[in-house]
This record gives C-alpha cells, structure tokens and sequence, in this order.
C-alpha cells in the first residue's frame, strides 16, 4: 500500500534506514533542520514522522538532542535506556482536540476498589506503623477538641498549621512558598478539579499526557473541555517536542502534566523539558496544572516539582497524601499561582471547608517527623515490590516491553503489536480492554491501556501496581493473568 | 409621584382600601381572579401588586386561600400569624433572572468563621455529650483499621453501612428509599453542587428563595447559572404562587428549596405548598433540589422532606450532619432522583470518595442511637437559646420585626425600612451592609441581609443566630449592637 501522506512518505524512508542499517542502533538520526530541508518538507511532518517511528519503540527523542535509534532492549530493567513504548503507530499520531467520553469501565474498577490492585484482597494483618502513628495523631486531635470547636467551619483555605507544614515541604523541594499560597482540599483529584475550573471555560483545549492519568480525563469530559493528547514516554514523559508542535496548531489553554513518576508507567520528565515546557508555558500562555502526587513516593531523591521554577505563576501545584500516605485521608492541597484566588473561591463554594481536627492530626504528624518516617520505610517496601514485579514480568513469554520506573505505584506492560499497522515483528494483536471481563472472571482485575487515553489508544497495554504486596494470591493472580494474555485472548 | 406601572396603581388603591379598612385586619382580600376582572388587569400585573403589599408586611398569603390583610402583631413571638416581613417593596418585585455577584463580604464572614455566630468567641468548655461520643465513634473507627485498608479508596456511593442508616432515617420520614438511591458528599455545599451540576447547564435560569442560603447564589456564579428569585417569607416559606407567575414568564430549569426551617428565618413550609410545588414541578419539568440541612433541629416534629411525595425522580435531597451535629465532619449526603447516576459519576470524578473509618465512625454513631439523643439535647438547648433571643429582642427599641422559627439555627430580624417608598410609618433607613464593617470595629459580626439575595435586596435586615449558648460576652455583642443599629448607623 502506498502512503498517502508525506509524513508517511517520510516515515517509511526513516523505517528503510533504520532497517538497512544506515542508522545503526544508538546512533542519531539528522537533525529535523536538516530533514526539513532533505525532503522539502514542514517542520511538524517531520516531527510527526518521527513521533510515529518513536510511538512504534525503533526511535528516542533525547531532548535537546535529537532522535536516536533505539538499542531495544530485551530485559528494559537492566537498561537505562528507555523501554520501547510499542504503541500502535496508526494511534499515536497527533490528534485534532476532542470531547473527552470515558468509559463506563472505570466506574467498574472504581467500584472494585481495584484501580491499583488487580487482586483486591484486604489482608487482617496489622497496620504499617505509619498508618498506626497517624491514626493515634488523629485520635489525639479529636481527643483534643474543647467547647464549641464543633460549631465552626475551618478556614476555607485550611488550617494554617497544616499549609505551614506543607509548605516547608515545598521549600525544601526548592519552592519560595509560604502557607497563605496554599488551600488544602479533599485530594489531588479535587485539586485538579478545582485548578481546571479556575483556568479554563467550556470548550477549551488541554493538552494532556497519552498515557496519562484517568482522572484527569474524566475531569475533561465533566467540565466539557477538550483534550488534545501529547504522546507520553512511560520513561521520560511528556515529549515537549510534540507538545510544542501542538501549540502551534492549536489554541491550547492548560496542560496538565504529572513530572514526577506519573501513571501509569513512573516517567520522570527529565530537567531541561521541565525548563523547555515552562518557556512553552510563557510564550504561549499556557495555564500548568502540576500533578505532584507521586512525587513523595521517589525511590531515591525527592525530585523538585515544576513550581519550583515557576516565576511567573503559571503552575498550579496539586497532591495530596494519597499515594503517600493513605488513600482513605481524603486530603489534597494545592498552590494555584495566578489563579490562586479564584480556587479559595471556589473551594469555598464547592465545599465549603475541611475538617479542622483532620488536618490538625495530620499536620502533628508531619511536625514530629512521623511522615518522613513513614516515607522511608515505605520507599523501601516500594521499591522491593517493584522489582519482585521486574523478576516475574522478565520471566514471561512473548517479551513484553514494560517500564521500570524509580517511584511511583505502578508500571506500564505492552503487550503483543496492533496489526492494523504492520509492525516490526508480527504479533498477534492483544485488545486489554476486551480482555477485562475475561480477566475479570479469572479473578483478575487489570487496568487496560485505553483508560489512559482520551482517544481509546493502547489497546495492547495495562497498568500494573507494585503497591501492594506479592502476597501468594497476587502472585497466582499475576501467574493467571500471564496465562490469559498468551492464551485465548487473541482477537 | 403618580403610580407609573399598572400593578402600581393597583397597589396603592389596594392599601387605600387597607388603611381605610375597607378589609379590616384578617379579612380576605378579593381572589385574584376577581381583581383582574375588576380592574382589568393580567393576573401577573395582580399577583405582583399583592405580593409587593404582602412583602410590605401589609398582606399574608395563605396557599390555597388567598391574601389576608395583616394584623401585624407588636410581639411575633406570640403570635401565630406570620411575622411582617416588611422587605423593602420596590425591591421585592418579581426580577428577570440575573447572573450572580456574590459580595466579597461573604468570604470576609467565613474566614472569620462567623456564619452563624456574631461574637466568635470559642470557649474552651468541655464539648457536650453528642459530640464525645462521637469522637469515640471515630476513634474506634480508626483503630480497627485493619491491614491496608488505608490503600483503597472508598465506594465512591459512600459506605454502605453508613447510607443504609441514612436510608433508614429517610424511611421514617416518609421516603421510599434505599441506599443505593444515595451518595455520600463533603457536606450539604457540596450535595447542591453536584446537584446543579448534574441537572444544569451554564445560562440556564434557577429559581432561588429570597431572602434564601447564600451559599446557593455562590453555586449559581460559579456554575455561570442565571437566578430568577422567588420571594419567600421567612415564616411560611417560599411563595408558590409567585414561583407559578416566574415558571410561567421564564425557562426555569431547576428550583432550589429549603421547606424545613430555611436559613435566614427559618421558615416552614406548609403542606399544601409542598404538593403545589411538587405539581408545578410536574407541568413545568422541574428539577427541585431540595436543601435538607435544618430539619433534624426541628423544635418539634421533623417534617417529611419534598422528597417523600416525589413520584417521579425530580426531587434531589441534599443534607448534611453539619448543622444537626458537626460542622467538622464535612459529611453529606444526595439522594438524586433521576439524576443519580450522573451525580455518582461527578461524585467520583471531582473527590473521587470519601473516607472509610469516617463514615464508620458516623455510622456507627448512628446504629447505635447516639445520633437520636444527641438530638434531643441539642433541640432542647437550640430552643432555649431562641427563646432567649427573642426575649431580647421584644426589649428593642424601634419594634423591630423577626421570625420566630420552630428550628434552625437562626431568626431574620428587620430594623426600620426603605425611604425609597414612603412606607406606612416612616422610619430612618438602615443599610446592614453599609454597617458591616462599623460593627466589626466593635467587636460585632452581623451577617447582612443583602448576603441572601442575588440582586442585593433585604438592605434592613440581617440574620441572628442562636445557635451559640448566650454567654455574658454574648449577650454585651447584641447589646452593642442594639445601640449600633439605633445610633450612628442611619444613611
């Protein structure tokens, strides 16, 4: 079949070199000047050509660098280089903005309780000492409630002990905060929401992360707003590059971007597309809606959040303790820069305030250093989850590509190749989002790919947790899920 | 000045005939059918004439019977007549919808935690009974979390232990309901948010009480929604019949009500108005988003919500146990009618859910009949504490004219009136807004009158709370303010 297009004229010229040899493994591929001028083509073919041959794992966008040609590796987590993200190329090419209609699925794990365990099994062991120190601060604090506290709404923007607290957190992360830029909320997810709200009107575009966060998704369809997908490295994130590109094309409003082990596959963005996406941010005034929520989870350092270079308050940082500490606290925060006063307001409006004797607990147990505790030993936990997941998925058949990230709960799996688009090496096509009932009768909850893009995209992957532990069920669950991906779920 | 409307001419010839005693005090006023007929008038032109006379404290509507003339009683409090909501008349008029401003004092007034309180002074009393308890609730709850509880997120729907005791507290009030009819929220703010949400769109027109909750005309901003008010007695409660001529003039979308015990007055609504709404809401296609919040302080009986003759879903119940029991808890609930899924989608995606050992806790709270007799106190106190307030207010100078409600937190108190219409005894014109900060400056937080109307209305009232025991500080507040409200603050 002949291309039709010139970046598939392109793409398929790239393919051949890359194929002969001409451009062994390793190697950069010219410059996009220089292609531009080679085949008298614009700069956004080129660099929709290369996206493609990127998405398809047989290139690496080094930023500031070039394209390489990728080594493809055969176990990715003894590398350090990025893991192929095999995504089907016919899917990753960039989109025009869209409405965003997410799938009923999510409701379904959502309800399961299940978005970051494919065996949701309560153990009636004990607490982790984390949680049983925090539970005692909460008790405390309860305990510590005199007269008529009970009849009064908290401060909307929270409790100021708390936000000073977080906001020496952030000053250590290389933030020039203070607690009056911070209003606490009930989670990331209500963060976001409220960041959304507070930048964007019905029918604005966001330029969102694909592979990226669910929720963010979902936030987009409810406030009406469109999304427009930048392809996503599970490694190294948000290519900046294309982000760029669609800048260019479209009137984007916000970008919500998670740099620091984002889902679902861990990607840290590296620190010159930190830099690279704030100049993009002033020069195409684009609101930055940070989601920091993983960062705390890092295996090794902590790495500073894009607020940290924010000069011009175009970052809206949001987190909470969920990923961190615990799921059921139900509370986030989140320093809106320029748009800050417009989210007091509309935290106000939408739920008035916080629960005072909460986040007096909370912020006891942030002040004693039980927090920081409780994060070493969970890292720890963490990361040995994390490689006990390596060691199993290494063994599986069909060499999967999956990503290896260093904090963060979860990974990404690819699975097998879409055949729409003949790939590299023909495998049978995988469909994880018609696999779910399946799996789901096999007792396994997955969390298919195409959850993780506004457009349906990764058919042929799934977010796996590493948050829980291989407990012997979970791991004859992982067993059952390898079975069914090899086996009958073919289309 | 000559009358320039015609529902002005027939105003004036009306209260001629009222302070000619044509119609003595208690007397039916002719129908409304008869009044158009006789003066050949539209029956919008007459029902604005009369309720512009009745907002003037000069008529009473009785639902189902027609206007009575007033008898204006020197004591509300004796009395079983309605209090004279003498609202300012030109103001009162049936306005077109308007988009929402709310004032920034509103978020002056939450910041200093001073909703309902004029004097926020915390003692540092032990708490009483209830709320012991139900700290111990939640202790318990949270020292039997168990294994990793913490790493999963609640049914965003809520717990269903918890919705199961809510559903059976609805039972008994006359709905037929189960717990997968509700979802728990952050509070009552939030239930009306996701209500509007769910059954609005920007532009679309609201009706509003007026005098109504503030928090609502902040959803409407927000929401980019438009408010058309219905005026309200602060004793009887919406006015049906007005809310007929608007449905009738304008595309109402929805309908946002509180018939048990409304902020500011506390108004009750009567039975036949409750199945006229209900009727209207029929022929017109009305959502009615029902704020619930007061009712479990009723003095007396709790009445059965809207909800409980809701034959065909239109009805969305709001409520919370922040007025009944904690204003810390940040607890509500939404039973969504038709509208139910769409509020569990918009539930999860803005807060994804809530927290676990809480609603536990406060289940358990509840299983157990802490909640019931915790009620019976807070009522006997709430009730001693309004009949302290009225007790001082009777001694005012100047008879000023309050509400004197069966439940809630608080009276509407009106202090001299408009001079922009000659009223009936002229008195100095008091501008609560203008006050506001005079009053702060001693030690004096009112809540204003214009706070509870979208287009600035109610100037000579404000809202007072009793909903604090009247300690001796307390009652010196009210005393300055007394003076204040009789001394420099005339315009």
């Amino acid at each position: 079949m002949k291309p039709d297009f010139r970046y598939q004229q392109l793409e398929q010229t790239l393919l051949q070199g890359i194929e002969q040899q001409r451009w062994p493994p390793g190697t950069r591929l010219p410059s996009i000047r220089t292609l531009c001028q080679q085949h008298q083509l614009s700069k956004a073919t080129v660099v929709h050509a290369l996206q493609r041959l990127e998405a398809r794992g047989l290139l690496e966008a080094r930023p500031k660098s070039g394209y390489y040609v990728s080594h493809r590796p055969a176990n990715p987590r003894l590398s350090n280089t990025r893991p192929a993200t095999s995504v089907p190329a016919p899917q990753l090419k960039i989109d025009a903005p869209r409405a965003v209609n997410v799938s009923e699925l999510f409701l379904d794990i959502m309800r399961r309780s299940a978005a970051f365990d494919l065996l949701p099994e309560r153990s009636s062991d004990d607490l982790p000492p984390g949680i049983v120190i925090l539970n005692r601060a909460l008790g405390r604090a309860l305990r510590r409630q005199r007269g008529d506290d009970f009849q009064y709404y908290d401060d909307p923007a929270g409790l100021p002990m708390l936000r000073e607290q977080l906001a020496q957190q952030l000053q250590r992360r290389g933030c020039n905060l203070t607690n009056e830029q911070l209003c606490i909320t009930s989670g990331c997810q209500h963060a976001l929401f409220l960041a959304l709200m507070a930048s964007c009107q019905k029918g604005d575009v966001v330029a969102v992360e694909a592979p990226g966060f669910y929720g963010v998704l979902q936030l987009l369809q409810q406030l009406q707003l469109q999304a427009v997908e930048v392809p996503t490295s599970t490694t190294t994130g948000m290519d900046i590059d294309a982000l760029e590109v669609i800048l260019q094309r479209w009137p984007v409003r916000a970008c919500v971007v998670a740099p620091a082990f984002a889902t679902p596959g861990g990607a840290l963005l590296p620190d010159n597309a930190r830099q690279q996406l704030l100049n993009l941010a002033e020069q195409h005034n684009l609101a930055i809606i940070e989601d920091d929520i993983y960062a705390d989870t890092a295996f090794n350092r902590v790495p500073d959040p894009l607020k940290a270079r924010d000069l011009s308050g175009r970052v809206m940082l949001c987190s909470s303790f969920s990923k961190s500490l615990s799921r059921d606290l139900r509370l986030g925060w989140i320093s809106g820069g320029r748009w800050h006063a417009d989210i007091l307001r509309l935290k106000l409006v939408t739920q008035l305030a916080s629960s005072r004797y909460l986040q007096q607990g909370v912020a006891d147990f942030l002040a004693d250093g039980s927090y920081a505790s409780h994060l070493r030993r969970q890292r720890y936990q963490l990361r040995q989850q994390r490689d006990q997941l390596l060691s199993v998925l290494s063994q599986w058949p069909g060499a999967p590509q999956f990503s290896a990230p260093d904090g963060g709960l979860a990974l990404w799996l690819e699975l097998g190749t879409d055949t729409t688009n003949p790939p590299h090496s023909p495998k049978r096509q995988i469909n994880t989002l018609a696999l779910y009932p399946e799996a789901l009768a096999h007792g396994v909850i997955i969390t298919p790919g195409p959850l993780f893009s506004a457009s349906g995209q990764f058919t042929n992957a799934i977010r796996l947790s590493f948050a829980h532990a291989w407990t012997a069920p979970r791991r004859a669950a992982l067993q059952r899920l390898s079975l069914l991906l090899n086996g009958s779920s073919t289309e």
